[in-house]
C-alpha cells in the first residue's frame, strides 16, 4: 500500500518506517517531544495488516491510545486481546507483551513512553497467524 | 445535533456535557485516569460549532493533540491560531488563553493536563464572531 493512501485514513502524521525490532512494515512519527509539561513523548504508530513490534517491556511503563484500525495486545502468558478504536492501554512497568495490527487491518495508536523499552524475540509467525 | 450523530465521527467517547466555563456545548470523557505511568490525566473535548472554553491558563500547563475538526486556539494578546487534524499544541504554563470550534464546524481534541487549571471571563461573542 502506498503512503499516500494510507495517510488518508490517520489522524496524525504516518512518518518513518521503523527500521529494527518489528516484523512487517510499520511507521513511527514522534508528535510531541518537548520536555515540559508531560513526563513522556507521544509517539503515532501506524502498522500495516500483520505487522507487529517484538516482544519487550518498559521500565516504567507505556499508554497506547487507539486511533484507528483493529489490532492485538498480549501479555506474556496471557490470551491476545482484539484492541479497537477508542481503545486505551495502561502497559505495566516491566511486563514482557507485544503489540500490533490484525492479520487483514491497518492499526494505528498512540503510544506514550515515560521511560526505556527492552527488546526480546519476535512474536512467533505460527502463533501469530492463528489469531 | 443528536450525540448519536456525532459519535459516529470521534474517535474517543463523547462523554458528558459540560457544564461550567464553557460557552455553547461541549462534551468531556475522561479517556485515562490511572496515576501512573503518567503525570497527567487525558480527556476527551468534544466542542459544537461555535462552542469554546473561557478564558482559563494552566499552572503546569496542558498539551491538545487535535483528532478532528476545525477550532482557534488564542493566547491573550496574540491572533487566534486556526487549528485542524494532527495539530498538537503545547501551551505553556500561566498563560491566559481559550480553545474552541469555529463557527461551522465541530471541533474534537485530547487534552493533557498535569496541573491545575484557573478559569476566567468567557470570550467575547463580537470578539467570537468575527473570526
Amino acid at each position: 500500500m502506498e503512503n499516500e493512501q494510507l495517510s488518508n485514513s490517520t489522524i496524525f502524521p504516518l512518518g518513518d518506517k521503523v527500521q529494527a525490532n518489528f516484523t512487517g512494515d510499520a511507521y513511527l512519527k514522534m508528535v510531541f517531544t518537548d520536555p515540559e509539561p508531560l513526563n513522556t513523548a507521544i509517539g503515532n504508530v501506524t502498522f500495516a495488516p500483520g505487522a507487529r513490534n517484538n516482544w519487550h517491556a518498559h521500565q516504567v511503563g507505556q499508554v497506547l491510545l487507539v486511533t484507528g484500525g483493529k489490532g492485538w495486545y498480549q501479555e506474556e502468558g496471557k490470551a491476545a486481546r482484539l484492541l479497537l478504536t477508542g481503545d486505551v492501554i495502561n502497559i505495566p512497568p516491566n511486563v514482557k507483551h507485544w503489540h500490533g495490527a490484525t492479520k487483514d487491518s491497518w492499526f494505528v495508536h498512540l503510544a506514550m513512553t515515560p521511560g526505556a523499552t527492552e527488546w526480546f524475540e519476535a512474536v512467533d509467525d505460527e502463533w501469530f497467524d492463528q489469531l
